[in-house]
């Protein structure tokens, strides 16, 4: 067994290199890793060394939508065995703070997450990682689609905390892949209309085939006055900003109904956006964010693998590992042909 | 226009008669009634002349699921007009009672209930009906299943109790149309396994065409060690008993995951159930109850039209106004062979 | 029995008239007045006109904080008897529509609320009002307090909307009537740290009166850093603008804690307010609003009986009905040091 | 520094004896035990050697509510210095099981809790405790309110089950510790009804201490007749049973309100109790069970702290670490006199 890895060196540069295989503590099992999603965090990365106050410093592995097989387990692992395959759960937390015990471990502050500096991604052969982080995958579902389990289950969370229910009317901005998942996400919970917007035509399509009932470019129509018509003049009761443009912001509020609820989880810009409070209070509404997500991995496999959700259709383009640096140039130069790439590690 | 209804005149006798048309108020609608379906409770008074201290007195109509049309419309009424297409809500609420403010109106002291003594039922041509009780069904709905929306929403109510939700287990005692609403409903909410349980095999069948994943014959296996073995050694996030039988309620405990939740919707025996509540604790289980159901009939048009639920496949026979008593008759003594029988008026 | 009313015509300006005696619907009761608060809204319909797009035409009754006294019931009245001490919830709803049903009827967009134009407040000897509106009070309630129930209801429903529960750290901006009244709500929910924001001194002293644990002048301290201080660098689990600026709805993103609340209680302005919705996002915290209030006359009119809640020290000025005008001039000549004026009708 | 423990050695028999001074790992602390509280369980274990399915093999250490004094802290360790005294929550807990990580730590199943066999308990000079079970007491709370944290948790949860809010009406069955917990915490949270039922009349008195507002002696008054008296014919928007005797638990469908909650705390029998389900469902009821707690320990030292909850009159009998066997022969004979004894160590 050997191990090398992709590292990013500064901007827009890539090189591979042999790395010593990791060593297993004993609560953790030992990765060969398969499938590697790329994310667009990974590609500002790559393109911008650093997201907000997270600054790449000095040679830097990304990657952190992964699934693999284990091959190795260490002397406390009782859930999992030599062969499983599993996707994993970028983030070890600390199991300690208020927000691990309280359940809401993605506000764990000392948690190390794949790929966020100054913690390593998973662009390597061979990954060691906590057994209670890593999900075994039933025979039905593939390990690119457990590698996408990653990015659905911000679609999940986004929805949750919308509290999506069945027969809802939702309203989406933004058809990336988050903004795809999440509409995946308010289908497979039975939203009865889920109105999409965005100004990219192909995009719209990938929604529709996904699960959008109605899709709206705004390039070409009146937003506002189209999700008013489409509901009714009611407004919808959740409204999701997968977007994350000043814009698409500040409509969450026009289109949302009267005690309905927002959601943002697009990354809003940096600078403050300006944003109408009052109409907000005249209709109690709220407004909920999302950061990553908890809890989510079982219900996100056990979603696939019942046929609840079907995520293969998300999958646009696949390289292989040596092609790593290509793959990154490729989906920086075509964001919004690409739907999801992702990597074949061996 | 001629307004004619069938009553019973004690039990396992029924007559047709001549009534007066329905005067609707300025907020009430006139129906002309086409579907009503045949419901548990309506045979059960037909045969028994009451249940619990509902006891029918003198000449009764029944039936409480039911779609018709539009005929009328009071002064007062905006949102409806001749030619509409509606399922009713059977129950008429006071609006002012703790229980009606606060959002629990199926909790309202004060409910005039349609077939609930003293309150007739709807096998009749024409019936008035308050407006917002009245909810138009969209072109892609059936009278049918506009029908059926009423033992739906039971099944609505009871996943909702449950808090079912994408990727769940659930399991469900009791194939009656309850039961099967609440395997229709949960599939909907997204839960990744439904297991049924019951000890006929032909209701075992539809259970599984409407949704059920596997199936147990309590006839046949030991209920308690199969759940155990489907779901891992762990139990079900959520239990329902939708059969009503003092066995199955007292094996929901064991059936159940640590912190999950049961839910009663099927009528529970009169007499007490000898109930393990140590086991209950040392779980931290709760046990949730279903009275009828509120807000839902919305949320289920909305889930048929969009197709998230399909009751087509629910009705198993159906009859003409002419025979409503041999429909009765029928339905009495085919209890296992009839999944849902409905009367056709006109 | 005689009844006048004191109308404003035009701002600035009032007259009292005599107005017929109210007639009573069977489900009505008729209540003499005796005590009405004044609200800033009134003084602002006062001194403007209009709030927002609600607009006085002619002349109006202002008053929507009242208790009085039952002198006449209808013929379905149930619950209430003549001689009761009652305070009035101000809006009529619908009991319809589908927030009435789901239980936020304050959403119901056909209330009709006393002193909300075009509906007529309660400066008046005598109203007519639903007896499901009226809420009797026990002997140990005084018809101040009774008057009190409705901005104690606001902050009810502000601690509400924020979760506020024992043993939380909340900070709360603003020390109008609707900022007293949000920090009586959080202590009485055991609250134990209660932040309390302001820039006049006077008002920050009642404040600690009504029970904030730790007050800070914006004038003399720089809030935000005062506010880590106070909660060790971990921001508040809720924080409440009841101050309505532009700065304080900006500094509650500050002041939050990961995972928190903010609720928005203070009408806001009415332009856009620039609000940094990246930090809300790293936080996953959330923002609430606050429209009036639901469900909650019972419970504040049970908390002051029972001594969980205690509202007498907040009035600071009574006036004579004949003062009416002289007390609507001098509150709003002295709104800093005005807590809360209160109107003796006879 | 020299340890010394207490060992029950078979039931009715204790002996005191050297034991080594703990070694503590990287993320624990040392405790110099100051308080510890002596529980109904730990004189059970006295008693009989076993609870349930958890049977006391050997020799074994008693104690789980315990206060102390930081004598030596882990390299690790970064929130607890030397000197710091803190109150023990008694349960060590995986961290990584899906109960852990959804915030219900409480049902982990590897749970190592304080004497409960075969984890020793805390009835000894010295303990080792990872930090993050260890928590600081404010100058202005004691040890023995420290050590009083754990029944008060208790309480706090059954509270927090029942959803026990400002202005609510709560029958109580039992005035145990628990019982007396219980009251504590429902009158912190505005509860503005607590009605408690005992057949002791000296408990009654501790419990209108403590904050019941309304007291019954079952063996003198028709309970269920006095509770519907109560609460006007309405019943109770929560009951809670920490009785655990077959007939509290059955009265509690009866005094419950329609769509409230029965939370049952106290153990309940082994055998299971007959039960009116029909009844439950009739209201729409809901049963929620309780065991011990999560998250609670922070939320009751503020409570303490902040003067919203007081526990002092809690303690009827103290005891020294000498005497230790006398302590619990004492309260094995005098159950009904002793509220609480609490040994001091040193």
């Amino acid at each position: 067994m050997k191990n090398r890895a992709v590292f990013m060196q500064g901007t827009d540069n890539m090189v591979t290199k042999d790395v010593p295989m990791p060593k297993i503590k004993e609560k953790d099992v030992l990765i060969k890793v398969d499938i590697v999603g790329i994310c667009g965090s990974d590609v500002h990365y790559y393109k911008h060394g650093k997201i907000g106050d997270f600054v790449v410093e000095g040679e830097f592995i990304l990657g952190h939508e992964a699934a693999g097989e284990v091959v190795e387990v260490g002397e406390q692992v009782k859930g999992l065995t030599v062969g499983d395959r599993v996707t994993m759960e970028p983030g070890k937390t600390c199991g300690k703070c208020e927000f691990c015990k309280g359940g809401k471990y993605n506000l764990c502050p000392d948690v190390e997450f794949f790929a966020t500096p100054p913690y390593h991604g998973v662009l390597t052969n061979y990954v060691s990682h906590p057994e209670d982080m890593c999900f075994k995958l039933p025979k039905n579902v593939s390990n690119v689609e457990g590698a996408l389990v990653e990015p659905l289950a911000v679609g999940l969370h986004a929805s949750d905390q919308g509290g999506v229910k069945l027969g809802d009317t939702v309203v989406i901005f933004g058809t990336g892949c988050i903004g795809l998942m999440t509409i995946i996400s308010c289908k497979a919970k039975g939203a009865a209309k889920i109105i999409v917007v965005d100004i990219l035509e192909n995009r719209l399509e990938v929604a529709k085939k996904v699960g959008a009932t109605d899709t709206i470019n705004a390039k070409e129509v009146n937003v506002l006055k189209k999700i008013q018509e489409l509901t009714d003049g009611k407004g919808a009761e959740v409204v999701i900003d997968a977007a994350g443009a000043a814009i698409t912001v500040k409509q969450t509020v026009d289109a949302v109904k009267p005690g309905g609820t927002i959601v943002l989880v697009g990354m809003t810009p940096k600078d403050e956006v300006e944003f109408n409070f009052m109409k907000l209070m005249g209709k109690e509404a709220e407004v909920k964010t999302v950061f990553r997500y908890r809890n989510l991995y079982p219900i996100a496999i056990n979603a696939i693998a019942s046929g609840a959700i079907n995520i293969k259709d998300i999958v646009s383009h696949e390289f292989d590992f040596e092609q790593t640096k290509e793959a990154f140039d490729f989906v920086a130069e075509h964001a919004s042909d690409v739907v999801k790439a992702v990597i074949k590690i061996k």
